[in-house]
């Protein structure tokens, strides 16, 4: 843990295989309630800047890139300097090219004050240790007239249907390793609370709710091969070091991948949305 | 509990002040999901017949009767026959005309095969001890080509923020009593699961997910005044029954009221939502 109160650097110290397990996540799965916004903002100046805090993989900024169109300019940022060349590599071959790339701490951005017409997250505040902090600061480089927007998933709603064993060891895995990283489990939930601590009044913020993953066939074979190919890839040292055994990561494997091969499979967690108008 | 394996008649023994709290209840907050469904059938045949079990307060079926138009019909049932005067009353009271009102319990009920075009269902399966059974009977009575349609919430994936004692304390009751009754807390979850073992195939359903409450001014005071009138008018005595004390309804009166005053207030889960075609 850094001195800073960022945490969860480096994917929880996983491997470079978690990367391309998150790169199924785009704009237009991850942060579709912001879409109408952006659209609007784009007829009165199509030359908007976006930050993107947290990017990670860049998946959603560069479709976000690809939504303000090619006068338009994203900076995809996260503390993690080691994801920045995975998510240029990314960018790079899906031919987007109106976005740049920096090494950021979200609780003291290098940006002037109103830098950006938007300034986004996805599932970030859940990750760190000061959320208020943190969006205070986003609040701070957004420009007057521009907005904040920020999805956060609430953990501890997390369903799995039907419950195999190695799905839900899957799951407590999961959200111990988040919380021993200093995050919270009930980021959804708090996502409004945090937002007016961080100086936004309640007539600011648009507040919508949403669900995820799916039960759809693609993304659940998506997600069920994502965790199996963390857990047989070098990813696999460190989840023995955070605990799991050897049996439990092939319990893990097998029931996810048998899980997503049922028709009834549902996973789910509750996701809350915010858009502050500044 | 009835030998039907039914359950939670008379709103879990709770008053006739918890219709009133139930019919903010409408088809555009309930059975949002359904509705593109119904305008496009509705456009192949205005003469619809809709059957809506389980309707209780009939708040759902008396706005799905004024979406059918004035050429639909909607037939309102429930296994309480005490709440049915009080679901045509409203219905009367709203001007809505094309309803008729019927006991039927889902489990057996009394239509022929393929005699509605679509049959609704909206917070059901949870309360009943049978859900898979009651699911093969509404897709009996649904005609050919018709729509099965409903709606569960997961109550394990309630979310309430700020926790007050008194609202956690509302929460971890209703949840016994529903328990008590023989529901489950999980059937969002498993609803797809219960389409699947009741018939329907895989690629009949389309299941969509959403989430409710809500932190909105007007909803949260709606409930939360909702839950007051409950638990001070004269199902404090049932209430009271269940095994809350005098000093526990006052906290929840005072918490859920304080709870709406918030502005950081929010009440969600997560809800299921399935169209079988047939």
């Amino acid at each position: 843990m850094d001195k800073s109160g960022a945490a969860a650097v480096d994917y929880r110290g996983l491997g470079k295989d978690v990367f391309e397990f998150f790169t199924h996540r785009t704009a237009f799965n991850s942060a579709a309630y912001l879409l109408p916004t952006i659209e609007s903002m784009k007829k009165e100046n199509p030359r908007l800047r976006l930050l993107d805090v947290g990017a990670g993989v860049g998946s959603v900024s560069a479709t976000l890139a690809e939504v303000l169109g090619p006068d338009g300019h994203v900076v995809c940022t996260d503390l993690a300097p080691s994801v920045l060349p995975q998510a240029q590599a990314l960018a790079e071959s899906r031919g987007v090219t109106n976005i740049s790339f920096q090494t950021a701490d979200v609780h003291a951005l290098p940006f002037e004050d109103g830098e950006f017409d938007i300034v986004h997250c996805h599932q970030l505040f859940g990750h760190i240790r000061d959320p208020v902090a943190a969006l205070r600061e986003m609040l701070r480089v957004t420009k007057p007239g521009g907005v904040m927007a920020a999805r956060e998933g609430d953990k501890e709603t997390e369903i799995i249907w039907p419950p195999l064993p190695g799905v839900l060891k899957w799951h407590e895995f999961d959200s111990n390793v988040a919380k021993a990283h200093g995050g919270t489990l009930t980021a959804g939930r708090q996502l409004l609370a945090w937002a007016l601590e961080g100086g936004a009044k309640r007539d600011q913020i648009t507040v919508s709710y949403g669900t995820w993953l799916t039960s759809e066939e693609a993304t659940k074979a998506v997600y069920a091969r994502g965790i199996s190919k963390v857990l047989t890839g070098p990813t696999r040292q460190n989840a023995l070091k955070f605990g799991l055994s050897e049996e439990d990561i092939d319990e893990i494997c097998r029931d996810t991948l048998a899980w997503a091969d049922r028709e009834d499979a549902t996973w789910l967690m509750l996701q809350t949305e915010i858009i502050i108008r500044k």
